[in-house]
């Protein structure tokens, strides 16, 4: 039984971490159909086994290219995996430190919302600084959980 | 003793993604001797202070270049973290949600074997879809623990 | 309270974990605003809606451009992601495992201030090999402890 292996998934603020960072690595597996979407749309491939179904030898060599909004998808993409691995990993700690639970559930909200809305502000796109204020807010949620952790569990 | 600290490693499941979780990351590790392989096979460098042993000045600027092959182990990488890293959080909290173990364990298979054929059809190369099949598995066991992480954690 | 919902923070070697985790996660994210500094002495950006603010029309594009002092930024940032990703997932499970408390710290800080020698030797630059060594002794701490994670849970 789940309740006999760990108390984790009984404990509220580690469920809410469980949610939030679900939530926040399907957001960010989202990128990788959106990236096809677009090769496919854009007809630009980065390997030349991708582009045989649309036609042979030199005719399909021309579809290996960058194309600026397939680009434009990679990098929201790489974004994702730049902020949302510190998320996972010190968000699980800050779970484990014995926050309080509305605080716990207003650092999650604030940085899943902050990610989603970095985005949409990236593939729309919308105006600076929308992009960048978004970033912002989910670093500074992050720095914010890493303080907790550091001051709960500090070992050096 | 580590049964004192926590009950996790004395849970199978848990046991399961502790050894899938580290296989998986050994693999995605590998691609970093292989970058270098064919870097210095190829002689294609991105650092200049990475050329020194190849020549001095002008005579070394020449293999600050891009080359197919490393490029090709470049992309396998990424793709690599940007699956590997949901399945790392996810799998964690599946691990924790309180699976059946066999159904645990055809997850943890089916992805570990996914992601390993992905990489030998990325750098052999084999003719699509291999490599996109073998994304698209990793892919839907990922959303299959995501599935079951949410209905038994869900907290907004 | 803490102590109810989970032993773990009880725990030095887990403590020790949850603090070097956090030291180099938040050195990775320190990446992030070194690039957007690099990116604005330099000029040089990578969307357009990033370089509104510097002129309008055509005389804004210029700025869309690769610098090689901001790529090398980016390289040392993914080489974190690389790298970091397994440190985080094997080290967990690793502190996990039941290490004895000395061992467990001489792993993570040796890790810890490899990651922080690997980041100068990247930017300032530092001649080879002190960037490949200080990558190599974070790798082998990483492998060191994914062998004793299977050694403890193996799970096929």
């Amino acid at each position: 039984e789940m309740a006999k292996l760990t108390q984790l998934l009984d404990n509220e603020a580690f469920r809410a971490y469980a949610t939030y960072a679900t939530i926040v690595l399907l957001k960010m597996m989202l990128m990788s159909p959106i990236t096809a979407y677009f090769r496919i749309t854009r007809k630009a491939f980065a390997n030349p086994e991708d582009t045989v179904s649309f036609g042979k030898g030199e005719s399909a060599k021309k579809y290996l290219r960058t194309d600026q909004d397939v680009e434009r998808v990679r990098r929201g993409h790489l974004n994702d995996l730049e902020n949302i691995v510190p998320f996972l990993g010190i968000g699980l700690l800050y779970a484990l430190s014995g926050p309080e639970l509305s605080t716990a559930l207003m650092h999650f909200r604030i940085f899943g919302g902050a990610r989603i809305f970095h985005t949409l502000a990236y593939l729309i796109p919308l105006p600076q600084p929308c992009r960048g204020l978004s970033w912002a807010v989910g670093y500074a949620v992050t720095i914010s959980m890493a303080y907790k952790v550091l001051k709960t569990a500090l070992y050096l």
